[in-house]
Order: C-alpha cells, then sequence, then structure tokens
C-alpha cells in the first residue's frame, strides 16, 4: 500500500515509516522538523542525537533495503501539500503532523498561536488534498484521549448514545480537554467529522494515550535509527521522564496528589494499531474513533514502579510530590473502553518490570547527557 | 459600560453598537470590512449603499449626540489587537468578527481556509488580549443554533446532563454542525470552554437562529444608518431572501421538501438580548449558554407567509422547491428549550404579517437594485 507519514521526523513518524516499510508498504514521509526547532528554541534538547530524515533513510535503506521518501516543508502551505499529493498519490495518509506537547501549547500567546494554526491548517489542508487528488485514501489521523478529558461516566470509543426525554441521539462522545494542544485534537475531529459527513472520506481517529518506550523490531540493532527522546517536561511523556530522573537522581516529579489516571501503551503498540488500522480501513463515509492504550495507570502508580525496579538496579529514587503546574483534576473516576484494536488483533506489550530495566540500562549509557534543568520547567497552566 | 464591538461594520455589529451608545454606554467598534470585500469578490451588492464605518459613526453622532469610537484593522493581528485593547479597556466585548456565511464557507478551499483561520484567529486574540489587558471583561460571544444540528433529542440550552451506566456527568451539549461555518463556531466555543476553565474567563454564548429585519428603534428615520441588507443565497438569511424574491418576482427557492425547521428572531431582538446579557454578566469562571430565537419555522411555512403576504401585496409570488445544493435533513425532529434570556426580561417581536408587509414595502422602494443572479448561486456542499 502507499502510505504518506506526515510528521515523519517524530517520535512516532519515524518508527512507524521504517514498521511499515518493512512490511512491504510504499512510504513517503513529510515534515517541516518543526519540533527540532522548538526544543532548540525552548533550549531543549534529546537524550541522544537523532540524524535528520534525508540521512535516516539513508541509513535504513543500506541496513535494510527499503527506500522512504522524503518531502521536507510546511503543511500549513498549500502549495506544498499540493506538490507532496501530485508527486506520491497515497492509498492512506497517516496524520501525526502536530505541535505534540501539552505544556508547550499553555506557555504563551505565540506558542498558542502557533499550536493552533499548525494543528487546524494541516489537518484542513489534508482533507482538502485527499478530497482532490485521492478521495479513496483512507486518513488515519492521531487523536488523543487526553479529548476526553476525566468525566464521571465511563469513556465509550468515540460515540455516546444519550437518552434524553424519551428520546435517543448517538453523538460523538462529549469531549472536554484540558490543554490547547488537546483542545486543537477536539477541533481536529470537528473538522474531520464534519468532512466525512459533506464528503465521504474515510478517516480513523486513534485516540491513543501517552507513549513509552524506544526500541521497536525494526530499530533494535540500530541506535541512529532510534526516535527522538525528549526526557524533559515539555516535549517528553510521563513515563520516559521518569525513567531518566531516575538514572539522574532526580526525585520524580509527582504532581500533587498524583492521581491522574491515563491510558498508556509502548511505542510497539503504537505500531501495531496504526499497521491494524491501516489493513482494516474505515469505510466510504465513515469516522471509525478507536481507543489506542492498553492498561491505565495513576502518576503514582508510575512512579511507584520506576522507583522499585530503579532501586533493584542500584539507583537511589525518590518521589517527591509538587505543587501541580496544571489545572487538572487530581483524582477522579476513570474507565475508558478500549476494545476496538484488540478486536482488530492487537497483541498488547504490558508495562513490566523487564521493559523499566531494559530502558533504564539504556538511558544509563546516555547519562552524562541529562541535563537537570529540563526536567522540570513547571510551566503554568494559568 | 465601555463597551468594544469586534464586527462593528456587519449587519448585526452596527446596529447593536448604535443601541448601545443610545442607552449611555461608551461604545467603540473593531471591523477590518472583510465582509464587503468577500461580497465584491463574490459580485454580490447589497440592496443598497452603505456608507463605512467612519461615516456612519459621524452621521449617527451628528443625529443622535452619542459618539462610537472606530478602529479599522484585523483581529487575526496581535499588534492590532493590543493597540485596540491599550486604547480602549473594555468591561465587556460582544465578538461578532466572523466570516458569517454557511455558504461561504464551503465554496472552495481558499474560501475554507479564510473561515478557519479568520475565526479561530480572532476568538484566540480575543481571549489574550482579555486576559492581559481586562482580565474582568465580559466577553458575549455570538455562537449560533447551527452548533446543534437537527439532532433527534431535544436541543438544551448549552448542557447536557448525561445518564449512563448508573453514573451521571454535565457536558457540553454536543455539537455537529452541517457547513465548516457552523463548525468553526464550535470550535470558538471548545477555545472558550478551555480558557474560561483554565482563566476564569467570564463569557456569555448567545447561541443565534437566523435573523431577518432591517429597522430598529434606531435607525428607523435613517436610512443611511440602516445595516447591510444581502439577498443574496451567500450572505443574505433566508427570509430577507425571500422577501426579495417576492419583491422581484422571482420564485421562492425552497431547497429540497422545505422541512428544514431553525429558529428566528427580528433583528430588534437580537439587540435586546445583547443588552440583557450584558446588563447581566456571566460570572467569573462561567460559560454561560443561551438560545437566541423567539419561535421555529420550517422554510416551507416561511415561504408561505411571505407568499401570502405577496400576494395580498398584489404580488405574484410563487413557491419552487429546488434540488438542495446542501447536504442536511429537510425533514427533522427540532425541538430547542429557549427560556434563558426569556427569564432575563426578553419581550419577543414575533414575526407577522405587519413586519412582512412593511419589509416589502421597503424593499419595493429599491426594486430596481435587485440583481436575479445573485439570489440563487448553487453553493454546492459536495
Amino acid at each position: 500500500m502507499r502510505v504518506l507519514i506526515l510528521g515523519g521526523d517524530g517520535y512516532l513518524g519515524w518508527p512507524t515509516a521504517m514498521h511499515l516499510t518493512a512490511r512491504g508498504h510504499e512510504v513517503a514521509v513529510v515534515d517541516n522538523y518543526l519540533r527540532r526547532r522548538l526544543c532548540r528554541q525552548e533550549d531543549l534538547t534529546p537524550l541522544f542525537e537523532v540524524p535528520d530524515l534525508h540521512e535516516r533513510a539513508a541509513i535504513w535503506e543500506s541496513e535494510s533495503g527499503c527506500n522512504i521518501k522524503v518531502f521536507i516543508g510546511d503543511l500549513t502551505e498549500w502549495t506544498f501539500v499540493e506538490t507532496v499529493f501530485r508527486t506520491f498519490i497515497p492509498e492512506a495518509v497517516v496524520h501525526y503532523a502536530e505541535q505534540p506537547s501539552a505544556p508547550y501549547s499553555m506557555l504563551n500567546r505565540r506558542a498558542a498561536d502557533l499550536t493552533l494554526n499548525n494543528n487546524l491548517n494541516a489537518t484542513l489542508n489534508l482533507i482538502f488534498a485527499v478530497r482532490e487528488f485521492c478521495p479513496d485514501a483512507h486518513i488515519v489521523k492521531l487523536g488523543t484521549m487526553g479529548e476526553y478529558g476525566t468525566p464521571n461516566i465511563d469513556i465509550e470509543e468515540g460515540w455516546l448514545d444519550v437518552h434524553h426525554k424519551g428520546r435517543r441521539q448517538k453523538f460523538l462522545y462529549p469531549r472536554q480537554a484540558s490543554s490547547l494542544y488537546h483542545t486543537t485534537k477536539i477541533m481536529d475531529t470537528d473538522l474531520l467529522w464534519l468532512y466525512v459527513r459533506m464528503w465521504d472520506l474515510r478517516v480513523t481517529d486513534l485516540m491513543q494515550g501517552p507513549v513509552y518506550g524506544l526500541i521497536t523490531d525494526e530499530n533494535e540493532n540500530y541506535e541512529q535509527l532510534f526516535p527522538f527522546f525528549n526526557y524533559d517536561e515539555i516535549f517528553g511523556t510521563v513515563l520516559n521522564r521518569f525513567i531518566v530522573q531516575a538514572v539522574a537522581g532526580y526525585p520524580l516529579t509527582v504532581y500533587g496528589k498524583g492521581g491522574q489516571t491515563r491510558g498508556y501503551l509502548n511505542i510497539k503498540d503504537t505500531l501495531q494499531c496504526i499497521g491494524l488500522s491501516l489493513a482494516n480501513p474505515a469505510k466510504i463515509g465513515e469516522l471509525r474513533i478507536l481507543n489506542q492504550f492498553t492498561e491505565t495507570f495513576s502518576v503514582l502508580e508510575l512512579a511507584k514502579k520506576v522507583q522499585k525496579v530503579g532501586v533493584d538496579l542500584g539507583l537511589n529514587v525518590e518521589i517527591k510530590p509538587v505543587e501541580n503546574p496544571r489545572k487538572e483534576a487530581e483524582e477522579h473516576y476513570y474507565n475508558p473502553q478500549h476494545s476496538g484494536l484488540l478486536e482488530l488483533g492487537l497483541k498488547p506489550n504490558y508495562l513490566s518490570d523487564d521493559f523499566l530495566e531494559q530502558m533504564m540500562r539504556f538511558v544509563l549509557k546516555h547519562k552524562s547527557n541529562i541535563k537537570f534543568d529540563q526536567i522540570y520547567r513547571q510551566v503554568k497552566w494559568a
């Protein structure tokens, strides 16, 4: 299948490109290095250097024989989008091309402006490009579990049957997020749902939880092909960050009570979920929504798991509750459904002590790169 | 009260400015003449010429003694927004500054791009300006009943109590619109609801139905102070358009079955609702949502009312069902609540034969200006 990956330089975009080419798909990636630029602006460095996309594609081709076509440019510019879609007419598009950080989106007005305009214009241009150049193509869009927030009822998979005053209506499950980043993903859903109904697009929206891990089937022997690994408060996801903090001897910064519960998954499972979605596409005129995570943990539970494995490795791992810089519920009901991807065939890689130990041993090799001042920037929500 | 009106050149913005100054408020208006530009681009002319904002403000001041401060500029440009809010620090902001046409938003990619970027960036800049310059100011935002679409259950006022598997949660009433314009208003709501929760803003969201009419208490003796009156398919609202079609002898173009039912209101009631909202502001940290219309009609009912009054006036008024260029339900359940504004004191001006006759007599004076080719452009949704 011809698959176009938007945001192909990112933490998930690059591993997805390797994964799909290794399985025989024809793949092109698009990126404008936005995340690299924002990291430099905010003085945030990943744990190790990552070659640029052209270099990585060359390394991957020499190691695997698989070719990845690279387009560097800005998806918010229609003329560039046109060029990409004229050159590589896809049968499916995987859309990761968004400013992905909640704290970054709450940093200041300019960061909010960038997040809103990047995320929505990339999505709008994608919609128009698919309509113009490949109306039957399947759009696989990365949403986030954060769109749902933490309602006091079960979170269903994308839709909710409402009974009200003796009548019923099926709605998009009401979304209510707690950062501008998450809100732009809600707005993406608003856009996609409109044009699915108007133009019979085929869309799968993957409501993903925080991802952890580094190693995939494709990169395990090639450290140069590892994805970005941010351990900072802004671009790092929580479990990856805790692992680095444990190695660095920096007390694990649990926000407030630490009862914030989310659905997590291993990066290997993200790749499985993308593969399963592509192999089982949404129907014409369907917005299919799948909740993409394998198990739920509270932040405090994650910290304790990391602490236990770290102490077994001889590390000094403390847990230190800090004032919550975010506005969010620190204790709440959380019961999200996630049967759709399991039914498609997902075989979860659950979080294990072995995994944490492997990660810590890897991070230990790069310990000298860890910069303490990146770990806790305290981007305040209000 | 110091009231800033965004979109002060528009069909509702200008009458609101006069209305509030006549009641002793200190008023400034902001506009970039976007709607005038789009009308010229699409070769759409209003029924009569309307002086620009500086001229209108001068005429109004000479007639009433009331001053309206005028800012001409683009609210999507932060430097301009800063200048406005530094010069005129408002106690309340009425936000009409949006590309207001559903058909325009569905015209092509460029029109979609303009609608999305104008509407969302103006709203985001407003939010940041209020936070920076006047955090206690009350934002009165014009939403639209179209955000709700036509669900098969009652439409409540903004919120819905959901009972699900033995638990309950109050949500924003799920929104599902049928044009990009309406969808940008949903996205505005997403943004405002986020920042109300994060920053304790005070927001009233007025979910308005289609407005009809021209004459208000302030302008009834000054035709030069009448608002824009578009009768075209793109910027004209349905009842205003039918009145012009009746006068012009152009069969009333009912889309499909004509069962599309909406909540309508007289322009005089829009002004009342704005006044009542300002006099009874939302609380700190509250997103108050009010459904703003006075009565519901199907499109066919409106056509028949116009036909009856037109025939009584000796006009030849036919009703001609045409293929529906939109994707929408032509027959549907529709029971929207609208008690909030009545409780605040709204005294509705219901649609009457006398009103229709007065409007037709006015339009007859301008009959020679009516251009047939504007009436039915058939902007197709798909």
